[in-house]
């Protein structure tokens, strides 16, 4: 607590007054792998781990301010994210366009990365570029956060202002189990979700617990008579409020079509159907309904092809993918600029990726539909006091940077569960995960169906 | 519209110190149209007038703090900017994102606007969004170099921070008359410029001067043989220096497409050959020589066509057209995903869009050709200390906001000029300007060769 209330001072003493700026640069850097509690949550390739790897990044500056970040902990990650810490001191806080020349420098290519998607398949294509932005981003919202506590002002500010005070997000409906397999592992008390009934049922759960107004099933997990089924579960209990299914691009460009065609009319987009961008423009051409993604439109030269192609109506940003807040902003102006929409993806991650995700939305004037969001599945956290959702919309924050205090107690723990593992859980892998419970799976090949 | 408008909120009585919104609350905007001297230069519509209009912009925040901005000064400018200085104050000067909609709330339409040309051609299409978007740069400045002074930050660190320490900038150059018409015009020492070693001598003064390594000739003047044996005699005079050529859209497709054939081994670029999208694209399509434009892609709006067809292969960014420092990033950043060179164009201003331009260039990691800039053109300005360029180069300034100060002697004198001035100058009109010294000139029809 002493320590949150020291950087407020800080903040007030500076308001009004010029920066030092010697106090921007960066003095340390505290890199955290922890490990998270996730739980039993389906998807094509498989199931979510019991445990999945986050990064934590510190970047304490010369008065003394944290600013902290959040990324994929994954190796590839760590291995990109220790380079850029150790270069990074000497640096400011403010320079946020060195960042990206700084990290070209010193990130070395990962060994095993071509042009290739990941084995999860669901964070799209895994270029070095990629990965590197994704470690970025981290380290930016971390330096995003300490120039805001240094100079007083909220990262929305620091990204030109919010033009909202609240951001919208929407329910993250799973297939999933009970309880993952195994005595040790996590449990919660949701239940489990195999059928329209138990999707109906979480989804109720999510409107009267957090207000969330629309639903987004993940799918490609059943064959898709069975999604289909859900979906029509979910507008019946539900009717009128936006819902989106995502399969992960586990259907063939004919099932896309005949998916679109049968949930035309209750569907707000269709996320990711097919795989890659000339099945996704295949679909676009045979539907009116719009398609979404995170999949093949994940970096910057994806854009061209896709847009051209008309093969996406809606991008789904996540600024770990794109490297950060401010590119996240520049993705927006291209949407704006070619007419396609924008909204935001979510992946396991905690209150401070929550946070960083908030700030950006509120400053975003096309952001044309309900941000996407894990948050609720997540029992850890990493910060003091977690976010909480009023009518599925969270508060945008006008404290000092981010506007979250990390939690060294929790981070303490998680990291020594990180420490303690013996290395099954520090990559996420979906399908080994449900090797455990179907000793014989196999990574689906696509299309799935 | 004769007078000087000025705009004032009381600050809030406060019994302690100012609170962190407090010091960047806009407390008061003064606006000020001046009248500056211009050269006799030509171009495909005529002249530039002996005076020009410009709108110098103060924003004042509530800890006293100036910021300054510049934009254009004819008369539909100021009518756009009255309502939003009226209506700024009582806003932060942080509160970037709500500056668009707070111009967009309050600045009605012009009454005579449609999606029209304007009456010179020389801006580009003129609709009421891009007139309301050169106001907001001028505001927008004038926020970010207020903010820049509060935080004891420079501007380009407010942009995510300088990538490179100078800014290289091309030598403009124009064919001219030795003087304006009329007794009472400002003089300069250029001498005439009207045939190609008119135009090598004056690159050589620039040359000599400044240091320019590169050279841009204003066309469209005379019949493009001249021209062509002009950019000729630059090519002998200085070997191996880029050269652009710019007829503001004066030529047909076919003669666009022989100066191409003709200049196509010694041109950097041929900029604004013909007139529209569809012409460039034509001309593209026939010539190796990349095409650069401020013309047909001067909106976001008009980016989708141009680059859908390979109209353009350099987008000449001017902060006042686009919206501003921020937005100007934006557009860089669209070009860098398209693949689309950047550069910056000019249009006759003073040293505080000279400082403004200079600060986001800085920052632009993909800035790939050097400035233009009327700026030597200029012997009247309104900072106390002028721009200085060194081996073709101008140092970011590292002082706090934009790093120049106004000289408030300079704004009264030329805001008095305006003042006096019978109303021909207050708009600038390059045909009228050059029906002066020949009666029957009309604006040419497009294409004029």
């Amino acid at each position: 607590m002493g320590e949150r209330y020291s950087h407020t001072q800080t903040a007030a003493a500076n308001a009004g007054a010029p920066t030092d700026a010697g106090a921007l640069t960066v003095t340390e850097v505290r890199l955290t792998p922890i490990l998270i509690a996730d739980p039993p949550l389906l998807n094509t390739q498989g199931v979510h781990q019991p445990f999945t790897p986050r990064l934590i990044i510190e970047v304490v500056t010369a008065d003394g301010t944290v600013g902290v970040g959040e990324t994929y902990g994954d190796s590839r990650y760590l291995e990109l994210a220790a380079p850029l810490g150790k270069a990074l001191p000497g640096h400011a806080v403010s320079d946020l366009n060195g960042l990206f020349t700084l990290a070209e420098q010193v990130c070395g290519d990962p060994d095993d990365v071509s042009d290739s998607v990941d084995v999860g398949g669901l964070r799209g294509v895994q270029t070095a570029d990629k990965l590197r932005l994704s470690v970025i981003s981290g380290f930016e919202v971390a330096c995003l956060d300490a120039l805001g506590k240094i100079l007083g002002l909220p990262v929305h500010t620091l990204l030109g202002g919010k033009v909202r005070d609240t951001v919208e997000y929407s329910a993250y409906l799973f297939y999933r189990w009970a309880h993952h397999p195994g005595a040790d592992t996590p449990r919660d008390d949701w239940g489990a979700a195999l059928d329209p009934a138990g999707v109906v049922a979480q989804a109720r759960r999510f409107a009267d617990t957090y207000g969330f107004a629309s639903f987004k099933l993940k799918g490609g997990v059943f064959p898709p008579d069975e999604e289909i089924a859900a979906v029509r579960a979910l507008a019946e209990e539900f009717p009128g409020r936006p819902l989106r299914l995502d399969p992960n691009g586990a259907w063939s460009v004919e099932t896309s079509l005949r998916v679109a065609a049968e949930l035309g009319d209750i569907l707000e987009y269709l996320e990711d159907p097919a795989s890659t961008t000339a099945r996704m423009a295949e679909v676009a051409a045979g539907t009116e309904v719009p398609l979404a993604t995170n999949m093949c439109v994940t970096t910057f030269p994806e854009i061209r092809e896709a847009f051209a192609t008309g093969a996406v109506q809606v991008v789904l940003s996540d600024h770990h993918y794109w490297g950060g807040l401010r590119n996240t902003r520049e993705l927006a102006a291209i949407c704006r600029t070619f007419g396609v929409g924008l909204s935001m993806h979510s992946n396991t991650h905690l209150g401070i990726s929550l946070a960083a995700m908030t700030h950006v939305a509120a400053t975003v004037p096309n952001l044309d539909y309900a941000c996407d969001s894990h948050y609720p599945w997540q029992t850890d956290d990493v910060i003091t006091s977690r976010h909480v959702f009023t009518d599925g919309r969270l508060t945008v924050s006008d404290a000092p940077g981010l506007g979250v205090e990390l939690d060294r107690d929790a981070l303490k723990v998680l990291h020594q569960r990180w420490l303690d593992d013996d290395g099954t859980m520090r990559d996420r892998d979906d399908a080994a995960a449900m090797r455990v419970a179907d000793p014989g799976w196999q990574t689906p090949s696509v299309p799935r169906w």
